[in-house]
């Protein structure tokens, strides 16, 4: 597939003339092929008023009508497997095996996801009968049902090139609700954004959708990203990235004549609670599965596990050493850009001068300009909990393969700790069904702090499905209240409306009294098929 | 019950000393009994405080002990009808009966929110069962259910001084959800607010509910109400107001170093479409329903509709006609608070000054000294499309008895200017079975515009059921995504939580395998029970 580098509007291609960027392979430094128009800021204006104009005819699209669509994307991204993860994985050095799954994962997200638009799983529908002898008042016929936001702004992530990106999760909520979408691509690879957005392209024309449900725009600076969210007809944002630039997109858009709500996924360094008893059971195999969770592809998980607390004593010394070993003997790997090998090095040596932090492992490379300044090596870092308790600092996230460890005097001192994090994507806890009965508290504290609480597991493996959280507590997510994996995003650009005394046959098919859909629905209050 | 004049911390009472006010008559513009304190800063930090301790056993706490609470709190008022009636009716101007129906929707309110707590409606169960042998990696448990967000802090709207105010919907809601709240009481009502504050701390105390759960806040300026907004262990606001205070909310919680979800019941004008054939067939019937819903007491409700669309022509005439008799007979009433009457009579002003548009009514009435400035006469504005078009300023909400009728060359021209209107909470159709069947772009556009569309029907009368969306696009809420009323109204305080690989006995019974609360529940992607 040829890259011409230009973004896509609708049906159309954007133009040429915008400030050029090109692709780097973060492994070698060196220039990848294809060079790319940022978009101008009419076509903003362009890809904005093409989603609206589709949101009218894709909005009342039946369910089965857009799993349709949806299914349709899913099977040419598999068609073109070989270009997509050939080109993923020279533009962010992940590894060609965890592309392929990628891939797969997204096209099961796509088809997922349509599936409950095709089966009406997010419709929400309610219908309270009318009661005309009511006294004082006769009740009126109430129906209501789930329908789409409008058109959402969705900006690709660096860490999941597909999964997260321009076909990925947000795109896949976004299109199942019915919600026309618009793609920042991720500057980090832009060329895969362009064979996907491509490919949906193609989609949306075969599939007969109003072709302006899908564009995609380049840039590799926050211009057209911030010109989107501020667009008065975009009505939602999708972003998975820091802080930093999602913390951004909120104030935007809190700021607009409008306010609109924005989904982030930001900043999570998924703490880990080690009970003493399973301490004592299991220190080497603890340290292997944290080992492997938090270094699996050069620690570029949003669920990476970067806080440990155990309790001080001689099991945790094993479980010490043992993860001392396993890191220091990781080899480094290619972070995504040297911009997060940077970010990625800065983070490490500001946890090494925390003093009362041990530094457990020398893996920290310079970057050489072979490489593009994107090598990292895996950090072990251990304290106690006075000294975490005294550096907020150590809260911060850092985004790459580093963890570290605090040493607790005693278990009993998990909670007030656990009280003091910020919000989390995840919480782990690993613990004997002895300990996990007498723990309630530590276990009440993190469901307040975390979208998803695991028992004897890691955070790495976020499954797609009914009920997976993948949000948490602000600054995890912007929005505590959402969830960017699984069925229940797709509810995030949803919005309720109620029908007030409408004849059967102009209700839309969700509600109408015999239910041609088969959905389920709360009828006067009692769930029914 | 005595008159303290106090706020109320969790069980105790507040301090003196604060900048005093009084509540005044609106009707006579006399003082009533009474002098209230507003709460200091300090004060706001001990609700908060006592709310954050109180969620630690109250969000644990089963809904079944949460409704035991409501109901508690709904016999209470019952019991105290007389008081909280007659002080009431004093301190808005709002008539007796009206009072009493209102109080009689509170309890209702209460009740009902608390058995959708206690039989888990907005529990939002879901169980993934896990896979082990699921290739290439086996898949896990995962449950989820929906848990409260933490304190809450709701603001007393004027014009409901019951239903949304100390104990009303918003109230009700962050209970059923397992939120404690703070209420920064309305200072036009302050009197009633202390009585039924009074009464919801007796239930707390009777019901050995954690005594922190429930404050009071008063306060006759924006002080209290901002220190509330922006504490950080308050994560959610509930407000009904005007415009300006909500978006004065919106981005107090917007700036907050964690952002909170603010759900401002704001502003709406409630468009009428009145499709020709109707017009035709009951211009009188029309004109005479749409005036009492318009003036009902002094046309202080969220859903009063403000905006009316006819076709020109002879029916409009009959129609108009009628309703300029009736707008013109109906008698001055007193509105809530003399600046609220000062407010409508700014509105009806300008509005008389638009050219084009004309003025049916001479009712408007500037205060006596007696009557406080309180009075509002009936307004009725008649203009063409062109001219409000060309207008904005028509769109704005007028709170009281006006209404503006705008005459369009053909129904053909509706669903344009359908498309130009603001978010609202409703908007109505009044047509034929044809025309309803001949008007589906109306439909779909006025979808995107309102929370609940009624057919041949008028906005007041807020029915409180499970079908229920008393909300809308920005700017009737400040998130369209919610309803203020009905039992979706918890939602607005929840948060999923997912469980990932727990043992049974440590599940909460939400998600107990063997479903001991028989609550419905999405079990591998199908409803079951």
């Amino acid at each position: 597939m040829k890259i011409e580098g230009l973004s896509l509007l609708g049906p159309a291609r954007g133009q040429r003339g915008g400030k050029k960027f090109t692709a780097i392979n973060p492994a070698s430094g060196e220039v990848l092929p294809g060079e790319f128009h940022s978009a101008a800021g009419e076509e903003v204006e362009t890809a904005a008023q093409l989603a609206a104009e589709a949101f009218t005819v894709f909005s009342q699209s039946s369910g089965g009508k857009r799993a349709a669509l949806m299914n349709r994307i899913a099977e040419l991204l598999e068609v073109h497997e070989k270009a997509i993860v050939t080109r993923a994985n020279l533009e962010t050095a992940l590894p060609v095996a965890r592309l392929q799954g990628e891939l797969a994962r997204t096209c099961f997200q796509l088809r997922f996801y349509g599936e409950a638009a095709a089966t009406g799983l997010c419709s929400g529908a309610r219908i309270d009968h009318a009661d005309p002898g009511r006294k004082p008042q006769p009740k009126p016929d109430l129906r209501s049902l789930l329908r789409p936001l409008g058109p959402v702004a969705v900006f690709g992530s660096s860490n999941f090139p597909l999964a997260y990106s321009v076909a990925g999760g947000d795109t896949a909520s976004a299109l199942a609700a019915g919600c026309p979408v618009i793609v920042k691509a991720h500057p980090a690879h832009p060329g895969t954004s362009e064979i996907t957005g491509t490919l949906v392209q193609q989609a949306v024309r075969e599939m007969g959708a109003p072709a302006g449900i899908f564009s995609l725009l380049f840039d590799d600076g926050f211009e057209i990203g911030a010109a989107l969210t501020k667009h008065p007809l975009v009505k939602a944002v999708g972003f998975t990235g820091s802080w930093r630039g999602g913390r951004a997109l909120m104030d935007l858009a809190a700021a607009r004549l409008e306010p609109i709500p924005v989904f982030a996924e930001m900043s999570s360094i998924n703490p880990v609670f080690i009970l003493p008893e399973m301490l004592r059971q299991k220190p080497e195999e603890l340290a292997a599965g944290l080992h492997a969770s938090g270094t699996l592809d050069v620690g570029q998980f949003c669920t990476n596990p970067g806080l440990v607390f155990v309790t001080v004593g001689g099991a945790a010394k094993i479980f010490l050493q043992k993860l001392e070993n396993l890191m220091g003997a990781t080899p480094p790997g290619t972070m995504l850009t040297a911009g997060i090998g940077a970010a990625y090095r800065a983070g490490v040596e500001k946890f090494s001068r925390v003093p009362g932090v041990r530094h457990h492992t020398q893996r920290i490379q310079k970057g050489t300009s072979a490489t593009g300044d994107s090598q990292a090596g895996a950090a072990l870092f251990v304290t106690d909990e006075k000294t975490f308790l005294a550096n907020p600092g150590l809260m911060d996230e850092v985004f790459g393969p580093s963890t570290l460890v605090v040493e607790c005097a005693s278990a009993r001192d998990m909670p007030a700790i656990a009280g003091k994090l910020k919000g989390q994507l995840t919480a782990t806890v690993h613990a004997s069904m002895e300990e996990l009965a007498a723990n309630h508290e530590l276990f009440a504290l993190l469901e307040t702090k975390a979208g998803r609480l695991i028992f004897n597991g890691f955070p790495t493996g976020v499954e797609v499905c009914h009920a997976m959280t993948h949000g948490g507590p602000y600054p995890a997510t912007a929005d505590g209240r959402s969830t960017s994996v699984g069925t229940r995003a797709i509810e995030r650009f949803l919005r309720p409306v109620s029908f007030q005394n409408f004849p059967n046959a102009a209700l839309p098919d969700e509600l109408k009294e015999a239910n041609p859909l088969g959905i389920w629905r709360l009828v006067d209050g009692r769930g029914k098929i």
